[in-house]
């Protein structure tokens, strides 16, 4: 394909995403299709001879928008948002346009530049000090992965330079919570500590972590000659959004001589707004924090910042050298292959600077006011009718509900599925049920880009049809 | 952003895009800016109100094509190809502007289902049998990491469950060579096995692992109570694409019951052609494979492809089923976030299926066919100059060469990097130097997507006058 004909089929591409945006309104949210039914649609075994790109898009066109679920709809309420600001989505088009990689400062060096100076642009954004240094991954998996090896490697002294977690002779034990996301427990074990050294710390009324009960689990393994490593505390836990209190944790992983890890993944956006701050605050002490800029902020996935406070021990962690990486200039420039896990680097710098430049600071906060200020409308609404519960503190712009027509036990679990299932497959509104305290909830979610507060109420107007009507026919 | 003003300024990047890659035959390669003069351009702080989009993209002309260093320039020989086909951008950028997000199956079931269908089509296109299954990650350094754990999780007994590495009460030792890329030996520690517990197979005069050594170490350990864990075995090494002898050190990890992990990262996309296919015989018999078709292949950055024979062993390592992820279609799907570490998945497989039917396997074939070609003929033209050598096999399209105008040690490397930068510097070529054998030597590694025959002549003309003009000097 010649530079003009890509000319072509970009400029066809990207009417056909213009309108793909402009009809979101109009579209089910949720994907339909049946399992197997888009593979079913396609051949087996590659082409051998070269097909017409027309023939490619029309396929495109015809056979993967049934099988999504629409992330970027004004009726998208499920998991998390994740969206993608226009300019963002611009953004991360041209870095795939320019095909650079970020393999060293040498191989392209505004990719690493233009990193360093927007991870910092968020920092002063989020209110962090000068004390730290971000870099962009792709997933908080990852980077709550890196922060344990992190944890795991400071504490044994960098083990790895000699026998490894299997030449370190004391236990080492990772706290978490029951609300915790998943990705923390998984990132302990991949990390080789074990399920049998991890800690739940006991949570309060609000899911929140009890920091009283972390230190008493902090003292019985020093009691047992177990070594505490590393807490994973979070801003916005999946299912509700709580707060862990790094103010009142903090103190006592400074005495335990512990790796302090904020997953700030959710909640992190929410401290371009001043009035949220005080959620976080201790902050400071942390040694790591990660936060999603591909989520509630507006970044294309995948934009997942993560700061640490002493970049050095990072880099030796992380670090290689190997002679066909090294430059006459690495003294003086950041490699961020040493910051992470993957050498290679997509130019995820460019969406940030760009839809930070085209939003403004301003521009980012109105929209985050906007969904809070939607969901604590939603929370009103939701508890003002009979029947109707909030579950948890409304910390930022997530809501759990749970409708009882005079359930219990299963019953009651089987009457959210049921109506959280008709609401789904209705295309009105895509929502997330999760379990709390052992029983089954709907979270909403509210903060797609083009959720305005009529669609938050038509959406509320849908859920309470589609689960009365439910319940009048248990 | 409207999505009118997304059509808008979405036509003026793609023209940008097509004018950049029309343009790339007149441009330096490598990025002349000095350390720090990219960041220097930038504000400290985020703007506080929004800035127009047309002075965003303004900017993003004047300050980042200086700081590129250009790796689809058809004059590009460094590192390994990064290649980025047109209809493979076409692909990833319309990725980016659905927005979707392959969270679990149901979360976009077309992000899921084309990634099995592409991964299927890349598996019969090199030559696997159907007992391997292929999911798509971002990079080789990622899979080697995740095949490590495995591997480790299987020696174990699935030890994560209980103790982790901690409790394991028998050292684990991998087996690598000197020549395995540096993401190996990263991952190893990683995982935590340790530095102690490494083994580096001794090479042959092809800086291919042998088989007897690897044997004897094998041998060593088991005496002294150490269980072989793992062996990583390279299709492709980086410094001279040296290929490991697989038929020869399988039944080799078979008998120690060892996990066989492949790194095929850049030699995987050669198998594509049956005539390359004897070079990795044996890899029925490996346990994992990475395969990165953002190399030569041609997938625009990211898209390394993991294949596995017990996708059970895979998933048993990495699953997480938190009630937020649940649906009630999980026992007929396949959900991709319990194959790899991150939770959240980009619709990678777009950019393949795009490129794959464009291209055709006979129009891929065409292309690396040409390349091998032109990579031999280089070869030619180096042996047949005077105080030129050849150092290494040209198993694919890579050649490793030196200019000794009588030189000795560290007087023949200085000699070496001074010609390199020289060639670097001037625009005309970007090359890669690396060490072999203790000394430096230069990689010209061909495969660019435009670089033709007269390229590859047009470079040797360059490097030719190059180093004999500095040796004129010494």
């Amino acid at each position: 394909m010649s530079p003009e004909e890509f000319r072509q089929f970009g400029h066809q591409l990207i009417d056909w995403i213009s309108d793909f945006h402009a009809g979101a309104g109009a579209r089910p949210v949720m994907a339909a299709v049946a399992p197997g039914a888009v593979k079913a649609l396609l051949p087996k075994e590659a082409p051998i001879e070269p097909e017409p790109m027309d023939v490619v898009l029309r396929d495109f066109a015809a056979i993967v928008p049934p099988g999504l679920t629409d992330w970027q709809n004004p009726r998208f309420f499920g998991y998390f948002p994740s969206n993608a600001l226009p300019a963002g989505m611009l953004g991360d088009m041209l870095a795939t346009g320019l095909g650079v990689l970020g393999l060293t400062w040498q191989s392209s060096p505004a990719v690493t530049e233009i990193e360093e100076v927007v991870t910092d642009w968020v920092r002063r954004m989020v209110g962090l000090s000068d004390e730290w240094s971000g870099v962009i991954q792709d997933t908080a998996s990852t980077n709550t992965l890196v922060a344990l090896l992190c944890a795991r490697e400071v504490a044994t002294n960098y083990g790895l330079a000699r026998g490894g977690l299997q030449g370190y002779g004391r236990p080492l034990s990772i706290y978490l919570s029951a609300h915790s996301h998943s990705s923390v427990e998984k990132a302990a074990l991949l990390a080789g500590f074990g399920r049998e050294n991890l800690r739940f710390v006991p949570l309060d009324e609000t899911y929140a972590m009890r920091a009283d009960a972390f230190e008493a689990l902090v003292a019985a393994d020093l009691a047992r000659g177990i070594q505490p490593c590393a807490l994973v505390a979070t801003i916005g836990t999946t299912a509700t959004t709580a707060v862990d209190p790094l103010a009142a944790l903090a103190p006592i992983t400074a005495r335990a001589n512990m790796w302090l890890h904020v997953d700030a993944a959710m909640g992190g956006s929410a401290m371009i707004l001043p009035e949220c701050r005080p959620l976080w605050q201790g902050i400071e002490s942390a040694n790591s924090l990660v936060i999603n800029a591909h989520k509630w902020l507006g970044a294309p996935f995948d934009c997942s910042l993560y700061y640490v406070r002493e970049p050095e021990q990072l880099v030796r962690v992380m670090s290689t050298n190997p002679s066909f990486l090294q430059s006459s200039v690495d003294g003086q420039v950041k490699n961020l292959r040493d910051w992470g896990i993957p050498l290679g680097r997509r130019f995820r710098a460019l969406k940030l600077w760009f839809m930070i430049r085209e939003q403004g600071v301003a521009g980012l906060q109105a929209r985050l006011r906007r969904d809070i200020a939607n969901a604590r409308h939603l929370a009103d609404l939701v508890r003002a009718a009979p029947g109707w519960e909030v579950l948890a503190p409304v910390a930022f712009q997530t809501v759990c509900i749970r409708h009882n027509p005079g359930l219990a036990g299963e019953a009651l679990d089987r009457h959210t599925l049921a109506w959280v299932e008709k609401i789904n497959r209705s295309g009105a509104a895509y929502l997330t049920p999760a379990v709390l305290d052992g029983r089954w909830m709907v979270r909403i979610s509210v903060g797609a880009l083009t959720t305005e507060v009529h669609h938050v109420e038509q959406a509320w107007q849908a859920i309470r049809a589609a689960a009365e009507s439910v319940a009048a026919r248990i």
